[in-house]
């Protein structure tokens, strides 16, 4: 397999669920944007990926302002998102070409680890992909509201980004319709017939969505990290 | 079925995941104990439940001291905790009288709203049982990490408490023998022959294990609740 390494920001929100006119990516972080973080995350891998960032395109010229703002000089590719996230990953694999290993990472979650990012490039490397998940704390129950049962967490996983795969096997994995399954990228790896591979998550990597969510942000990057 | 309600707040809790020799229900948070603060919730309720704590024997003295300190009055009568969970709470129901519904909660979930405790006890009023749970913003898969299938999310439930029972229903449950499957009070309940129901919980009702939880506590203390 080919040694090429790609990092494929995903950025399409609109910032509807944060209650904000600015689009989660580009609320303030720590002194940057959270998508800054992100990238800046990716930069720094040992593996040194090239990085592709996903937007919609309205979105271009309020990125490279805030860029120019805070003198965020880090290259990577801009691709035009789509309508959903499917078409935004579509987009971001087609701009791609070569032979290698693409991680699939969502641009609001700027706090997963580079020793995760790295194992799931090193796992991905060996069984051709590789996802981050982590064990659920509460208990799991499985059903309806009247008809429920008890599961055995050990089993149960709760999934993050990024995910890597290989290039060429996902961007035509890709090429399928799209199904109300697919709630994340190995959800269509899996519906086109491969098996996924676990690597232990760090629970930190939180999906920025709402304001409970950038608030426990702020507590991370304040008590934990430093 | 009898009025009477019961609280049984249960902090067992030595604090060694905290890193902190302090157990982690006497730690500050926002001017009170997290203990405390889950008090109070309980104590405020429409349905003023009788309120028993149970903690640790070589606790009581640190309690009350913290009582005299904060000038904490709140009625509820103190139990002696057993070796694990399970057999404080058995320690716990032993301790009540009477018939009636008894929510069984964890001390250091101070953040569950009252909404959610009072239609626990509604439910349970009408069907034996109601426990508290949440929908995963995660995708979910099960399995172990070589080989696990992703999951409909829509029928997967985190469970949180308070879990509310008919008190001598689940005081009965509670004479069984120990089983590594109980990890909550509903999976004894469970176990015994019972269906569970539950409601839709809220999401800042997180269980204060670790230091990031006691940052989101915080977080969600001074953003997401004023």
């Amino acid at each position: 397999m080919s040694n090429n390494r790609y990092a494929l920001i995903v950025a399409g929100g609109s910032g509807v669920r944060m209650g904000n006119q600015l689009p989660k990516q580009f609320l303030p972080l720590a002194g940057m944007t959270i998508l800054m973080h992100t990238l800046t995350l990716f930069h720094r891998l040992n593996t040194m990926p090239s990085i592709y960032l996903v937007l919609p395109s309205q979105q271009f010229e309020l990125w490279e302002t805030l860029c120019l703002e805070h003198a965020f000089t880090l290259p990577h590719t801009l691709v035009e998102g789509g309508d959903t996230r499917f078409n935004s990953v579509q987009n971001g694999l087609n701009a791609m070409y070569g032979n290698g290993l693409v991680a699939i990472h969502d641009g609001v979650r700027p706090l997963v680890t580079p020793a995760v990012v790295e194992e799931c490039y090193r796992v991905a490397s060996e069984k051709g992909n590789a996802i981050p998940a982590i064990r659920p704390v509460e208990t799991v129950r499985f059903g309806s509201p009247s008809s429920s049962l008890h599961m055995n967490r050990d089993e149960v996983w709760l999934v993050q980004t990024p995910q890597v795969f290989e290039l060429n096997r996902i961007k035509k994995h890709y090429q399928c319709a799209w199904n109300e399954m697919f709630t994340d990228d190995a959800s269509v790896a899996e519906a086109n017939g491969d098996t996924i591979n676990l690597v232990l998550g760090n629970p930190e990597n939180i999906k920025i969505t709402n304001p409970m969510d950038m608030a426990l942000a702020e507590a991370i990057i304040k008590t934990v990290r430093i």
